[in-house]
């Protein structure tokens, strides 16, 4: 048996890699017989399941199956348990069909550096001459498709625990009031940094780190870990969507695999309603009906040191989360640099 | 104990309404539950879930549910099983979810007597002045609210036993791809009465009836009742979707509850794939691309007898399939009664 000392990052990111690959797998599997099974019915019937494959096969950083396994493997879970490729192949289902209808949501023409489902199959529409509204349809596939991952989601996580299906339950359902709210915030033109901070506590801590964690220390039956996990994954998630509105904000669409201008889309970000919290010029400029980006430009540019020091303090936070809890020391480094990579991404 | 002549009908109807009385229960706590918890975070964060309430609330006839809860009794269940009440609340969640999803693609403006739930929000954002597209947002308030729903299913029958989430998973998944594919040949104005009839199968046959009666039978553990169930449930779908399509073809809104004028929104239904397949002069007036609704009106007009014919015909089909089942007598009666309730709720 090995020690720990030589059971070295390189080993754990292996056997996570494996793990990550039999869930890629069975992802593949459930999509291919689902494809099969419709397209017997009439070819048409495998365009939602097609909508689903596409977004999964067009990469994406499979950021929140990885925490999911590293949560388990961190926990001392089995690396041959079944059912932690279940469910790190159902949280990449589920955010697939919320990118899906988050797409619809947002008019947003480009993902993963494709051209979006809903304006892809508007343009089928209107190539063909089909009846109707080439919208209404395009977003109607989006829509299907993106319930149709949500329920295969469900189907491969059938079989998790009471516990991990606890954390699942949370975790699908706040995503959706989180999705909720930024879009009433969006229209409503709400400035309250504390909301979009729960927003971004929500959409992107909790979604996209902790719940994944958390739904792996359950797995490996380590409920203790939950509040280290829970620190780690708010911290880290705030500092996520700081570098996401940064991306957003100032980046170019080759970084994000998306189109940018936060600011031009009049979108509430977390950095802008924090910066809208400490300086009163920028909250009088975003209160205005009409944006002057330019303005907001220049102020928020001016304040990037301060943004940077804030994200290294919550990587620091996060950091700071794992030092007591009681995992190996080889997964602590590699948490922390997991939080290094999502918190600094476009380095 | 009382003999089975003496368990009359009202006694068994009484407890399928003491059963149906606990689903509804489980699903208003559920969403007075939730309700509580997110507009604990922020108001604003109620309208998903009022959303769904809104449309529960509003009625509709609880088919599904009253189908899964006859097929448990009708197999042997005990009705003071648990698991019964939670199949027959997510069965109604995941047909509001639907329900809210639908009225989107199909562009509804009425459902259950009140303006949908995307119509009722695009106008309250019109109202406000608030920024960004009304449709967009109204859309978007439905399709979240929708998945919402799906996921509060999910939550409800996440204790079932296996041969039961079987039953479930296909039904879930096969609604979705029933209603892409009935969204893809109104587009494409496909006449083909085979893919009709599949789809009419499947959202009206299997969907309502068949998927929701083995759902009971599987909680009640009688695999053995399947084949009558679908055959059942085939035929029963069929008269069901045809007499939906009679409402929306000659009735009034008044009937309905939602808008009618299924040529005029030049919708291939079962009804009109099945007189095109037999009639040519239908089938020369649907292959236009304008359709003269008004010859359409007359030719169908004409067939109205052979139509209620047909549907006689599957209502002895549906009932025939139940005669050799090992059901109880009054069960058999009721699950009949049924039969010509959802066949002529027209008259």
């Amino acid at each position: 048996m090995m020690t720990t000392a030589v059971t070295g990052r390189d080993t754990v990111r292996q056997t996570r890699t494996e793990v990550l690959r039999r869930a890629e797998r069975r992802l593949g599997e459930l999509l291919a017989d689902e494809r099969a099974r419709w397209s017997g019915v009439d070819e048409r019937g495998a365009v939602p399941v097609d909508t689903v494959t596409s977004l999964v096969d067009a990469g994406g950083k499979r950021l929140r199956p990885a925490f999911c396994v590293s949560g388990y493997l961190a926990a001392g879970g089995d690396p041959d348990g079944p059912l932690v490729a279940d469910a790190a192949s159902g949280i990449e289902l589920i955010h697939t069909g919320a990118l899906l209808h988050d797409d619809v949501l947002d008019a947003s023409e480009l993902r993963r550096g494709a051209v979006t489902a809903h304006v892809k199959h508007a343009a089928v529409h209107q190539r063909r001459g089909w009846r109707g509204e080439a919208r209404r349809y395009g977003e109607g596939v989006a829509l299907i498709s993106g319930v149709l991952a949500t329920l295969y989601a469900d189907r491969l996580t059938r079989g998790l625990p009471p516990a991990a299906r606890d954390v699942w339950g949370e975790m699908v359902t706040e995503v959706q009031i989180g999705q909720y709210l930024d879009v009433a915030v969006a229209a409503e033109g709400v400035i309250e940094p504390e909301l979009s901070r729960w927003i971004a506590i929500c959409k992107s801590g909790r979604y996209s780190i902790t719940r994944p964690l958390l739904l792996g220390a359950a797995l490996a039956e380590r409920p203790d870990l939950t509040p280290a996990f829970e620190e780690y994954g708010e911290a880290l998630g705030l500092a996520f969507q700081l570098r996401d509105d940064v991306i957003g904000t100032f980046g170019d669409s080759t970084v994000a695999g998306k189109p940018v201008g936060d600011l031009e889309q009049h979108k509430m970000t977390l950095l802008l309603a924090e910066a809208a919290e400490r300086d009163p010029e920028v909250r009088r400029l975003v209160n205005r009906p009409e944006w002057d980006t330019e303005a907001l430009h220049g102020l928020l540019g001016e304040s990037r040191t301060r943004i940077e020091a804030r994200i290294d303090a919550l990587v620091e936070r996060a950091r700071a989360a794992l030092e007591s809890a009681a995992i190996d020391a080889v997964w602590r480094d590699e948490l922390n640099e997991m939080a290094l990579e999502v918190a600094y991404r476009n380095r």
